[in-house]
């Protein structure tokens, strides 16, 4: 069996229950996409702080990109990202060929727009492991064809 | 780094957010308890029919049992449970001695209270499991000395 269902099970019940007692408006909407977001951005701090306990210190942003597509990937979905590209300019487009979080979610168009809801907490969580290394960042998502998944993330400079 | 870590986190994420906007009530802490059980009762449904897809039946309720204390403890929390008791009359004791989900709590006489927030969710995943295996029961859970712990299951008859 899968070794990552058990964590895709919680996390669609987590979705569901945020959903089940909202009415279907676009504030309440917009509010329990951030409220997905939010926790898993203090996943992504827990973890990623646990899996660089004993890694050296970075070298640069692409390194970090680097570890987050690899090792921390690795940790939550028991893959890795499929593809990392940049324009070396602080921007990073992960994609991620087969998204566990949306395995569950039946393959078509008509399912599409349920897509967001399954991201937010990913999106969450790779900010907050970026975070955690001292990386400012925003991250958003996109489906094309499901389960194929972009995850884009700007590099916030100060 | 111990794969079950990220289903920890979110595990923990879950319980903070339910009990988050509740008022520390007798009453709301009972309904939170529930929430987090019927939660956890969904995805033990889910794994249960995903570990056994290519299973064969149980011969017993001792068989079934011994499954849910190997293959699918170790499938959620990455190892067995440790010592299996029962007195043949449909009562089960299992008994894990560093129960995974309670590790994140700090050990002491003081937490013990905070305990039962943490178990309700697993006590829900066994009862699932079992009730999509066809076996009807009731799941409490105790502890005595974190993170060691007990889980009691009465098995009802119809």
């Amino acid at each position: 069996m899968a070794e990552e269902v058990p964590f895709q099970f919680l996390h669609n019940e987590l979705v569901q229950y945020i959903y089940k007692s909202a009415d279907s408006g676009e504030t309440e909407n917009g509010r329990n996409i951030t409220k997905l977001e939010n926790m898993g951005f203090r996943v992504g701090q827990g973890l990623i702080e646990r899996l660089t306990k004993e890694t050296a210190r970075f070298k640069d942003e692409l390194d970090t990109m680097k570890f987050i597509c690899k090792d921390f990937w690795t940790c939550v979905f028991k893959k890795q990202i499929d593809n990392l590209r940049t324009n070396h300019q602080g921007i990073y487009v992960l994609q991620d060929s087969k998204f566990r979080l949306l395995s569950q979610l039946a393959v078509g168009k008509q399912y599409l727009e349920q897509a967001p809801k399954y991201l937010a907490f990913t999106c969450g969580l790779v900010r907050g492991a970026l975070s955690s290394l001292g990386v400012k960042s925003i991250v958003t998502a996109e489906v094309s064809l499901m389960p194929a998944c972009k995850f884009q993330v700007i590099i916030q400079k100060n």
